[in-house]
């Protein structure tokens, strides 16, 4: 049994409170919040975890194997430091933090210590993920030729950070677990409606090598909602539409192929391919269950974790670089 | 009665000779092609155009008032110089040339010789983008925030041009109509996955003065079919969905705004507004018919049409910048 | 404050526990259950409540003001019956009763002792209900044509009572909340596909006066999920959407209307008449909380709930009569 | 190369001269109607074409091989029994006769003089019910429970008869064709709207032996167009949306199975499966151009139609016994 604390209970935190709590295989003793009303709020539902308005003394805690850490993001490296520095494993919203030279010296100061990093990319856990993950391992799409996601609705505008630190990272982490190839460099645009210096939409190539491309468009400003990820290769294409109440993820065997033809002026000579669509049934388990257990299980065994420090480092290193993009009008930044 | 002639009737050339047959304003006295066959299969279906290979032959046909440019897009320049100097009014296929150089160039010789340049933007003259055009201009949904447009499909391949120059035109034509200012600059990211050096997936976004962003994606390579345009104001918001059977344009009664909140850790200053929406009725007249009427009141009344040259060099001049900054990897392009 | 008890805390009384427990007018004291595991599960989640697997030994505590009933429907008429005589409000599931005249016992008994019969017909407290009837009360849809109503998914079979039985109170509750007319007869066929006497489908016609025509599809095999409903006017028609995420309502500018036609052979003289579509924006209030209000005011201040007795007397009026008719394969029954 | 002539050309005739005029098989020789606008609409289009006002004289004509029957329903039976007479094939637009009895009379007269009738049931053509039909065929489906077909939409009222007669000819000629048994009996309902006596919303249950149950909702009076067909059987599951653009069938892996309950008394023991879902690539093939290759290639080689007479006279005894049972309000009528 993993024996865990919480740190931060404001907007987020009591997700993963609950979501621990549920777990067979994790305990929480402990939460903290700067504010008292919060943990108040927490004991009416938990009476049995004890609180301190103080972190640090919760990390002090040597019954204590696992911090998570729900704080802004701002302050995510200070207490992630500090907790792996006592000896705790870390797992930490998203995106992990403010920077990726922070990220690295989490990563380093855990690998010291041989502790653990999880980072908060609930999707990775989903149903739909983890099919289309092995619908492109097992090469059923062959080649990837590009991987385009959308997620825009009527949002609540965050106070303190841009569309793509709030919405991307889901996008950013669906995407690097799914191509699995260390991308080349980023290019961004996006625009500030609100003259507070936020982007309130935003669009983002991200240049994989061998001509696989990845766009990802998010949006607090759109009237509807869209959540719609189009995935192509070379022999088939796959599309997951997250808003589909019962058929999320479609395989068409569609593709392209090269035709003779002999009537060169006037048509192509190349054409595509048509044939069957399938609606592969996903899992049903929700993906926090399924997190929580990966979390467990990866630190009583001492395996790494699907979602570790460097899955949370490339979102954050990705962001930067969209970020510097932005500012500079779509230039192009290395990653 | 104009009298018109039409020089290319191969891939679409066709159609325009149909409508223009349709168009109780315009009378088809000439067809040409480099290719017999062709002129042959027109004559199956219009027994009294009389036809040659040679379309230097029918420009110089004095009783002919305009010559419709079918042809492909390399060719427009030549031809359409050729029938401004012999004193034709052009109706030229879209894109209007290959450089926007070559576009300036017709205008100018326009203007000198008082003839009119129409380009074949066809989706200006639907009911849907009318009624939007109608509704922005209107101010009901304020300043407007952002255009953008998803037009993609598995598509046939063009094996001359890339997918922008072939699919964008559509988005930019009606992007330009309905926005009316002029863009600051363009930048642009695309793949090109069969190695012919033609891209078939392309992201361009274009900035506009007062923090107006456009952004047009096309693509080649969907499994499915998407063409939806989301356009976006301070007072109220547009979606177009052109493949609803029905229902394309929806205007919804949604925003932002500031609201002051109690409780500013943790929750956010800013948030949305929502009231209904609705789906105007939209005109139901077939925009070839519409487009043909303006062409012939346009040349019989000498007023300026809907679409003219400089339209048309508008899409060419972006179309330019999207191509130099997708080659530069999202470099932004002047316009 | 209404002081309540819940009897039957199997399937569906946790979420009544959980509504009136929430409510600011209505304070659960006891919770009765067959068995005791049900009792400690409610016991976990409210400690306050005090338990007992004797229902007769709640309804007999002097200071409840309010009993609800939540057991199988074949034992709503006892345990109503013998709350009624103790001097208790009633709340009892849909439907309300086994059969009609049970149905009408318990209104007789409640009217004697000037005590009030609640029916959980929860759909008519949505937003989406209450913004239907209000724009047919208002004339905009103008005198009633239709109603049609289709509620099927791959359902969890009952083991007791068939598909009408399960779904169709939803529809026929919502029916006669908009309509507001007294129904002439039914007919209504079925089919029992796994030989238990308990149909899966049936489809049910309900006749009203003035040509006024309702059906009802119910289906617990159909592989998607359907919750539509077409309600047509003389003037407009409503599509009532019940999966769609945010455009549940729409309300059509369409109808009929007689034109002249000078070509009687192949024209019609009736023809169709579009305008514009709206979606309203409907009261986002859940449904349940509005319900417990209107429960608690209509004890407090003794005025006529929103669904009573008779509403959910009409509800097994017409499951009765549609009972009857698809054992007749169809015969008409009068209501 | 079989030679025709079109009887009818008015509403639906000209489909009818251009489909065989296409056809590589046959060549329409003579048109009749009693309009001589008509013929003159005809002749301007199809030169080559012969016409009369009297079709007498056109059924008289010895080279004819086959006469094409498009006139009023009413004039069905006249008109092809002259033609089966005089020894002509005959095609009859649906529905085939105005009885019953005319449609045995035909059928009849056909046979002893060794003539082959066609009933226009174009659907039974498409790439989505020969689908389907080949789903079926094949076991896929298992055993039929159920076929629920709807065909609604804001319709042109016919002035001669009701919304069954005018659309339930295409779901009743595709359920027979699909399901392949012989109805037992049926049971309709209905309403009139406009006071004529044409019924222009309808519902019809067609009860088949072992359990399988039809349905058919046909409306002209509805906001939306509907045009979806479910048909379940024991082991999978088909929906057929004929108005999605792309991927118009469906075949769903869902199906119910019994499952032991721990918990008999809050549990069922009836549960559902789900597994993926396909969607079919279809036959793309214009399913005129089969009917018409298929007609030709019975004449040809004497062999029995896909859509025969007996196929044309089942849809007019559902007809006449659903028109019977809608004015009985719901009766069964034997078939």
């Amino acid at each position: 049994m993993i024996k865990a604390a919480v740190i931060g209970v404001g907007y987020w935190g009591p997700n993963i409170v609950r979501n621990m709590s549920a777990s067979p295989d994790i305990d929480i003793l402990y939460c903290s919040d700067l504010q008292q009303e919060r943990l108040d709020y927490i004991n009416g539902l938990y009476p049995a975890i004890k609180t301190s308005t103080n972190f640090k003394e919760i990390i002090s805690k040597p019954e204590i194997d696992l911090i998570a850490v729900c704080t802004p993001v701002y302050t995510h490296f200070e207490i992630a430091k500090e907790a792996l520095l006592a000896g705790k494993h870390v797992f930490l919203e998203k995106p992990m933090t403010s920077t990726a030279a922070q990220a690295e010296e989490l990563i380093n100061i855990a690998e010291q210590k041989n502790l653990k990093i999880f980072v908060d990319h609930t999707f990775i856990f989903t149903g739909a993920v983890k099919k289309i993950k092995e619908v492109i391992t097992s090469g059923e799409l062959g080649d990837l030729y590009y991987f385009d996601s959308v997620r825009v609705n009527l949002g609540l505008f965050q106070h303190d950070i841009n569309v793509i630190w709030d919405l991307a990272p889901h996008d950013i982490s669906i995407m690097h677990y799914l191509l699995g190839s260390y991308p080349e460099s980023v290019t961004a645009t996006g625009a500030d409606h609100l003259g507070n210096g936020l982007e309130d939409i935003a669009y983002m190539t991200v240049y994989y090598p061998n001509n696989l491309l990845a766009h990802i468009h998010t949006n607090w400003m759109s009237p509807v909602k869209i959540r719609q990820t189009l995935i192509a290769g070379k022999k088939k294409m796959a599309v997951w539409d997250d808003n589909h109440p019962s058929e999320k993820v479609r395989i068409y065997d569609k593709g392209i192929e090269v035709v003779q033809s002999k009537d060169q002026i006037y048509k192509t000579l190349i054409q595509y391919r048509t044939g069957d669509m399938y609606c592969p049934k996903l899992d049903g388990t929700e993906a926090l269950k399924d997190e929580m257990a990966n979390i467990a299980y990866s630190i009583e065994s001492d395996i790494k974790p699907l979602v570790d420090g460097h899955a949370g480092w490339m979102v954050v290193k990705i962001l930067e670089a969209a970020q510097e993009s932005i500012k500079a009008r779509g230039k192009e930044v290395k990653v």
